[in-house]
């Protein structure tokens, strides 16, 4: 597998017809829940667990009859999450980070954008009945932003799991640079620039 | 941390009151779903993604105000799945396994229910609006029973998620007995004698 390597975006678009893109995003929402009557929630932060076993953000290839990005992405975004996904649209103002090297002549394209939380529970109710539930899609969870007080349960041990690509580190890069988490909570033990 | 014991489950209901009764139940039915038009599902399994961050099976604790481990184990069922549970019931003959030794003075009970599909996917459709979604539960996700080409992706990959206790191999044992897994399917190689 080639190294991992960030690009600009325009770099990206220039790749040229051999190349495939790939599109995925995080959808959060400021979220005033309190677990346990002690604990902030802060956000609601989606992800899904992927037809392969690994967890991930949904989103999936550019087709070519997409006629940008973020057409592809809002495309798969409404054949993972049903209906609810059509009540917003992922721009390219909500583009973070592109990245080569998962695959041979794959690029993706990760995206965050902040929805209502109405917005985020109403694609959690029509998600099951979406085109791919059952399919490519197990099911959406959110992740906990959180540590329990034995210092391992929530944002540690979600971390944990099986993340497909480099979703666990844009995950972690995203909860940091856009304020999710609190200062100074568990961000994870593999990016320890991230600490 | 005690060494975990199987007990019968006459053995659990005499343990006297200073111990504490956790249930929880393994819900699947039977699934002619088929992904990428190659591979055959057999059934959709259901787990949840815990506040914890990692992977169990729907339940709880028992209360004093339960008459029997199934009505506290159904009363779990609607504050986490949602009115879709009131639908079946499960019962003492769906249980499977009694173990001690995860947490002090706290014995778990394990039961599989058998649901049709339309069962089953009422579950996933109740359960974004019931009691303890966002909190306690952080979604549903079904298990993958079949291994992708590349001989990982699918349950052994799902398999190297973070679970609860011992719910990895109460659920590796359940697929196993009741024959959810095609002959010679990866079960994990946590317990080689599941091989």
């Amino acid at each position: 597998m080639a190294k991992s390597r960030q690009m600009e975006l325009s770099e990206a678009l220039a790749l040229g017809p051999n190349w495939r893109h790939l599109c995925y995003v995080m959808l959060y929402a400021p979220n005033p829940g309190v677990l346990f009557g002690r604990i902030p929630q802060r956000y609601a932060v989606l992800m899904q667990m992927r037809f392969d076993g690994r967890l991930g953000f949904p989103g999936g290839f550019v087709d070519a009859q997409d006629r940008t990005l973020e057409d592809g992405l809002n495309r798969e975004l409404q054949e993972q999450l049903g209906e609810a996904a059509s009540a917003f649209r992922v721009e390219r103002a909500d583009h973070r980070s592109s990245l080569s090297g998962g695959k041979p002549r794959v690029v993706a394209h990760f995206y965050a954008k902040g929805l209502t939380l109405e917005q985020l529970e109403a694609v959690e109710a029509s998600a099951p009945r979406a085109k791919d539930h059952g399919l490519e899609v197990l099911g959406l969870v959110r992740v906990p932003l959180y540590t329990l007080r034995d210092g391992v349960g929530g944002l540690s041990a979600f971390l944990e799991n099986s993340f497909i690509g480099a979703t666990r580190e844009q995950l972690q890069e995203a909860l940091r640079d856009l304020g999710l988490v609190a200062q100074g909570s568990f961000l994870g033990p593999r990016q320890p620039t991230f600490q």
